[in-house]
């Protein structure tokens, strides 16, 4: 109304109508969430799954005051009592073998949360790669995050050609029948159930690998566990040069990179996921080593190095060209 | 050779032939380099115009040694004896009005680069952005790699539909022919004559703003000068949020930002830019405003906070969504 008001008075006084709209329309949208690094003659694309964004939980760091949190949250730019958690798996091109490491939140998390999360399948066509041509998805752990992108809406594998590789301490733990009956109802009980519903329908098509094993070709498997009894993280190597795919060993650097005494709720025994965060980072800062946190800032990568008593984590430089 | 012995050896035992090569090739090519980010109402597209890597020159600072300066790139984690400049112009729709704030390498760059400079059309492109619909050109200051883009490789307006404006001082200083006789041969000269090259084709298009006035709705043109006579950074704000688009107030913050006293070669007053530098960064800092770099990597905003004698630059979390 004051637009059509403003355009009438300059009529009115003889003055031109100056125009009260860009040309362009806002975009409205954001760049398509995938970046591509080389490590040596491999091929890394991150691609995001999305962000969750919640009012931050009381027990969100189950040793530390919300207020400790709320702190954390504040020094590093982030508005505070809210928590915002992303999702950033990797393709790798090995040259032998396009694998793909952990999936995504899935196409139901997708429709609830209106396309907020569940963005692997939108961003990896935005990257130029077809499901199809995926040859092998391998499974750091078992949390609804990381496995429930491994089937479409109609319960089909979402990637019809690859191999399913998983850490068998992981299946171990999860499809014990033993381990379901004693796990306590709500959060666990449901992981159980959901692990269940994830692999039944492919069942045919996962292996289990080893740690310290190549699962793929210059992909090491790395026991990290804690988060979960059987967590796994990675060393992609190729001519010289390496990246340590964490997985889980921390969430939001912000947190827990900087505090790594700090016990995140969701890591299952939180005092062995503390030793394996130091032990881990101790080694990538001494060996300044690259990482990619899998819930880091998209993309994703940078190097962790320490400061006092914990570390920090200095993302990489974002290259225009690969 | 090895892969089609292998395939024969493989077909000899009796042994399914393994594919040497995953389905999909390598891609080879980097994402798009655009991000968007909104201020209040103002939606903000960063649009990268590339980067230029080469040998680290001797006086690449020029009050440190180069040793010095091989040290803050190791700490950064990047490679010692190289230096990589990027260069990331803004487009901003405020409303009423598409404003790009400066233009990139330009045609004759992008051709002598093989494209790693002067991306900017093809980045806007990307982004959905038509060079006519830009309303208006904003300029910082009159180097190269801000202006060069204003023309198209034939020399015509590359942004036909759009104001130029421009620092008053700067082109007080620029376009002063007293000014251009005293100028040191080589690298100045050069200046003044290719500011010449630029502004006479689009002259009648251009305007001439002033220090501490809005520029575009929203846009509050700042004196920033040192690194050039005329040199301005910009508050963009709206809805009760800011973000200082600081232009050149440092170049690479792993250098200049870390180091404020450090004496960039391209600083025409080295003293004076660095007086400006600590200024800036103190007002940001202790206001906790977001800064936008040309200089800084891809999407080249995050914050500036106090550390020892120096500043040190926390990139902003890139969000999936806008």
């Amino acid at each position: 109304m004051a637009a059509t008001a403003g355009v009438g008075a300059a009529a009115a006084f003889g003055l031109p109508a100056a125009p009260t709209r860009a040309a362009a329309p806002a975009a409205g949208k954001q760049a398509p969430g995938f970046y591509r690094y080389k490590v040596g003659d491999i091929e890394v694309t991150v691609v995001t799954d999305g962000a969750r964004v919640f009012p931050l939980p009381d027990d969100m760091v189950s040793n530390v005051k919300k207020e400790e949190v709320n702190k954390a949250l504040e020094a590093a730019y982030m508005p505070k009592d809210q928590m915002t958690i992303v999702f950033n798996p990797v393709v790798i091109n090995t040259g032998s073998k396009l694998v793909l490491i952990d999936t995504g939140n899935g196409p139901d998390a997708f429709k609830q949360s209106n396309g907020a999360v569940g963005a692997v399948p939108t961003n990896l066509a935005a990257a130029g790669i077809d499901p199809k041509q995926i040859d092998m998805v391998i499974i750091s752990h078992f949390h609804g995050d990381h496995v429930n992108g491994l089937l479409t809406a109609d319960g089909q594998p979402a990637y019809p050609n690859a191999e399913v590789t998983v850490p068998a301490a992981e299946w171990k733990f999860w499809m014990d029948d033993g381990e379901m009956s004693r796990a306590p109802k709500g959060r666990m009980e449901g992981l159980f159930k959901n692990n269940r519903r994830v692999f039944d329908p492919i069942k045919s098509k996962v292996t289990q690998y080893e740690w310290k094993k190549e699962v793929a070709p210059g992909v090491t498997a790395i026991e990290s566990v804690g988060h979960t009894p059987g967590h796994t993280s990675y060393v992609i190597s190729s001519g010289g040069k390496s990246v340590f795919v964490q997985s889980d060993v921390t969430n939001h650097p912000a947190l827990f990179v900087r505090h790594p005494d700090w016990h995140l709720t969701f890591d299952q025994d939180a005092k062995k996921a503390e030793e394996t965060r130091r032990k881990v980072y101790d080694m990538v800062s001494a060996e300044k080593m690259p990482v990619h946190g899998f819930h880091y800032p998209f993309p994703s990568v940078g190097h962790v190095e320490k400061d006092g008593s914990g570390y920090r984590y200095v993302p990489a430089n974002w290259s225009p060209v690969l």
